[in-house]
């Protein structure tokens, strides 16, 4: 008998060479009906795996992630199959899953693969799929394992397996087909219901472009066709959604080869989305105790030295900036730090005055290869919410539990209400990879554990995922399509008053080093921006978006009162404008839907003559006639239920 | 008989050889009691130049600046005179006025002359002055003014000679005292009535350090004791006012040695009065039909290489940033405009559309040497209030009167009332110096003329001064101190939209180039502000300063109360602070006077039970104990006489 422990930390006795299914058949028959993975003591195995000893199990259905690594990783053997079968003579090398699905990278000889191929490749995964084969691992010998591949003239499997030692090498059969392979499958192909093959395009052998040129094939696949039609639009919206395309035609921002990549230009309507953005958090940091600065965008070298940025960005960043006839060198700032630490250290502080709270609007520079630039979300320079605080240890607790409660106002208003905290502690076996005392450490950490518990956040510790300068909360928000991204952190750090020699004097007279919390609720307002474009799709919430509502005179006679309504919306502070082109009201309607405009005020004959409007909402719903007055309450009301004060 | 025309066209005769001082004296008693200089056909000449042929005279008082020029270069010979006397041996080099005041650099040889030698210097000086010698100028052989100099071992003033044609050579003698000189003198020794000697400083001959260094006496002398009087007393104000002074005072900005000279750190009550200032200039742009852009502070040497600025500040600017991988090449912006022009070009625009008004408070970097340093005047980045006006030439007239309108709107509100304008033209005489045609040259220039007299501006056209590619206008204006600055300059340029190729759709179909204006009411933020500070020597208007109040509790018992009105205040967006610091009430009033603020509240038992607070102004006044909602009303009643909107 085997002693097997499970997850919620009940043991039980199996007997020997027991399987994952087995013991998932053991505790209901409806876990063993969904059980496609497990992990052993830290090692995923087969379902079908013959446990030897005693150890620690989890099984995997298709909601954990491991669940749909095992599936995808099947997945790409299955289409493996169909690819040698359709395409003779292709050489497979490797093919992983993915975050999303997984590829196989192939050499396809004389083939050309493109879009036209993916519906036969489809077909035939799925014929497979359907014949239920077990996916059954074996053991080989290296010069087994060496010979099938040399028989095939497939260099790339070889060079992998002269890799490996012999005695660890295994062979993955199902159906007719074998792949070398480590192991991780689900039971049988049948469980995969619906393949759809999404793209190629060229990658290199090993990533390197010294070597061969192979095709790398992307596909995913669901154990249910709902499942993938749900995927395939959600795919389709988010390329609706992408913060480019919308970036675009809401007439945003912009981008110049002239000016350079990754450094965008933001176009009248961005610009003031983006100063409203910042009035709102400017607003919320005033009542939190937060103070305004204003610091350059470049600094001396020896800045950066000292703050220890140049060791660490100085070789892959923009370059030093010289002068012309003196010793100076400056760097553009990828950080604000350094410069608030400058402003902290221009006076003495006392205990009684701190925490000071600095914040800046800041923007900084930091170099990006080209090709991994992308919109907004990976730029040159880009402006971060960021602020620093310094305070005394014994403060930290406080503070951080207000930083929580405003990064939480700024994500619950601006619609973000799915997110988890990751907390990032020290590695407790490697205690001199961290800088700063045991007790201060200690002190942080659980500064940061119990503001997330007292603010109710649902949050996993992640122990070793510290930097070395002190411990962090991240926010990790889920967006409108699902997806997760970071956003929001709140980092202690011992590092920055030590090199900078911040001090204040205690009670006690004493000069004391204060602690620093960095923070940036929105992160950087380049990428927030685009999520929030992602996100809402454009339709962001009516405080925010540019243009609140939209004019439409019946025709041109009108023209007169649409501009009498355009003034007393703009005294009451709407943002309004009128569509008084030569057009019909249906083709205007179309467009302003388009342009996600949330008000069209329709003004005619009986309008102008009973001094009203005519509200269409974004949409399409009627709200029917009524006076501006009524309609600035309205939009007041809609305003004030989503944009609370902090 | 010779025929002299007069400055108001008048002509009129005089027997040969009549000096300007006869004809003053022609015109009247009055007049020639105050010439003491003149200008015969643009060559300054004595008053007692015999004039031998027609021509025009200028005749200047101490009113003119030339005629302040000659008084203070006939100080200078006085002065002169005085130092050879007192330190025999010194040799003196030249001695020419300045804007305010003179200066003499001399070689002292064994002797050190500091300020403990000034008042027997302006003891003196004083004497020869008030011994009426007349200033008489004679022509001398180069070989005999050689030998004076030589005789002296005076090598500087042989120098001189030496670069001097025969012929050309003229000595002027005072009282015992001879100089080398041109000419340009008062009439005699007698009108100087007050000499007062300010500083010294070393200075190498002829600007070279490679030279000997020699000693800079600073001086400035009076026509009357009076003059000199105010003079000192505003020299005084002028230190008691320098930003730099007040600046740190009241904790508006700091510098940093680690951050970089010239680099501006712009502490919290300095970026929040900044942010007012920014925030009162935006809404005036608002409705004046400006939108609001943001880019980059770096963009690709190409980008201004096209604008070609990288010609007019490469070498001498801070150096191209360069990357870790690729060919590219980033300099810091010095300008925004290549900027404004690409987001002009990310769009097609009809005519219909423009003109576009592009704003942006963009930090621009330009370097400077570390010696022209100074506080916010001379930096080596900086924040324009800049906009670039996109606009057909048809616009131009009606656009710079909107313009005009702004700026005047910016400087009336900021208390500056004291200004002329200047226009730069074309010079007529070298048409091939500028760019664009001669029809656009004449339609922005007479725009420009128009504009300002319809405006009613006091105004100078100045032929010649225009740049290459615009005429502009340049706001001269006269702060509390009388000294002149240059505020807002308004730009026409007709080459930036051809490097960059800027185009409309005209009402014909046709591609046209839109004309540029170029404006910054503020010139700069930094620049502005420390304008500001001296102008108003801190106490900057009432909705602009930092602090409006300041709430002082006579004792710790009344802190409750106080807290109450401060936040009763802050409802009313009144900025104000308790100073519940255990000092006396007499002491914190005496503080809050050092630091500007406009009302100090003071709230004692009497205050507290009738719900008051006891109004005490800066300077001194005490508007008795009233209601908070009283003071409120005050404040807004205040605030509102000064900032009217636009």
């Amino acid at each position: 008998m085997i002693k097997i422990t499970l997850p919620d930390g009940t043991v039980k006795e199996y007997s020997k060479g027991s399987t994952p299914m087995d013991i998932a058949k053991s505790i209901s028959e409806g876990l063993a009906r969904n059980v496609i993975s497990a992990k052993f003591n830290d090692t995923i195995v087969e379902t079908v795996t013959p446990l030897n000893e005693d150890g620690s199990l989890t099984l995997y259905t298709w909601n954990d992630d491991a669940g749909k690594k095992a599936f995808w990783h099947s997945s790409s053997h299955i289409v493996a199959q169909a690819l040698e079968e359709l395409f003779p003579g292709a050489k497979l090398t490797i093919g992983p899953a993915i975050e999303n699905g997984f590829y196989y990278d192939v050499d396809f000889g004389e083939h050309s693969v493109s879009e036209k191929d993916f519906p036969a490749i489809e077909k035939r995964a799925l014929e497979i799929a359907r014949g239920k084969h077990d996916f059954k691992m074996r053991p080989v010998s290296k010069a087994e394992a060496l010979e099938k591949y040399k028989s095939q003239g497939n260099e790339f499997k070889v060079e992998l397996i002269e890799n490996l030692e012999d005695g660890t090498i295994t062979f993955c059969d199902h159906d007719t087909f074998t792949d070398l392979c480590r192991g991780g499958h689900i039971p049988n192909t049948g469980i995969v219901k619906a393949i759809k093959i999404l793209s190629v395009a060229g990658a290199y052998w090993r990533g390197d472009e010294n070597n061969k040129q192979l095709t790398r094939v992307y596909g995913i696949s669901f154990p249910k066709q709902k499942d993938l039609t749900a995927y395939l639009n959600l795919l389709e919206e988010a390329k609706q959604r992408d913060h480019r395309k919308l970036g675009k035609e809401l007439e945003l921002f912009t981008f110049s080869q002239k000016v350079g990549q990754g450094l965008p230009l933001w176009l009248p309507k961005g610009a003031a989305l983006r100063e409203r953005l910042e009035a709102f958090l400017k607003k919320a940091q005033k009542k939190a105790g937060y103070e305004m600065v204003i610091t350059p965008h470049i600094g001396q070298k020896e800045l950066y030295v000292t703050s220890g940025h140049y060791a660490k960005y100085g070789e892959d960043s923009f370059q030093p900036i010289r002068t012309p006839k003196e010793d100076e060198e400056f760097l553009l700032k990828p950080m604000n730090c350094p410069h608030h630490c400058e402003i902290y250290n221009a006076r003495p502080f006392s205990y009684r005055e701190l925490p000071k709270r600095y914040a800046e609007f800041g923007t900084v520079y930091r170099y990006e290869q080209s090709g991994e630039l992308h919109g907004l979300t990976r730029v040159r320079g880009f402006t971060q919410d960021d602020a620093h605080i310094f305070c005394t240890p014994e403060q930290l607790d406080e503070e951080f539990k207000k930083v929580i409660d405003l990064s939480l106002y700024v994500l619950n208003t601006l619609g973000f209400d799915n997110y988890k905290a990751q907390v990032s502690v020290r590695d407790l076996d490697n205690p001199e990879k961290y800088i700063g005392s045991v007790e201060n450490w200690e002190k942080a950490e659980n500064a940061i554990i119990n503001a997330a518990k007292e603010k109710g956040l649902d949050y996993v510790i992640e122990s070793g995922e510290a930097a070395f300068y002190g411990p962090k909360l991240d926010f990790m928000v889920k967006d409108a399509l699902g997806r997760n991204w970071q956003l929001g952190t709140i980092q202690v750090d011992y590092n920055l008053p030590e090199r900078f020699d911040l001090t204040y004097k205690g009670s006690d007279n004493e000069l004391h080093r204060p602690v620093m919390i960095h923070r940036a609720p929105f992160g950087s307002m380049e990428r927030f921006i685009a999520l929030l474009l992602e996100h809402t799709g454009g339709n962001f919430p009516l405080w925010l978006i540019p243009e609140q509502a939209i004019i439409l005179p019946v025709s041109e006679k009108h023209e007169k009162y649409a501009e009498k309504v355009l003034k007393s919306l703009e005294n009451n502070e709407i943002r309004a404008l009128i569509d008084n082109r030569n057009e019909t009201v249906g083709k205007k309607i179309r467009e302003a839907e388009m342009s996600k405009t949330p008000f069209m005020l329709i003004v005619g004959e009986s309008e102008e003559e009973n001094n009203t409007i005519a509200i269409r909402k974004h949409g399409g719903d009627d709200l029917g006639s009524i006076t501006v007055q009524d309609f600035v309450d309205l939009v007041t009301k809609e305003i004030n239920s989503t944009l609370k004060s902090f």
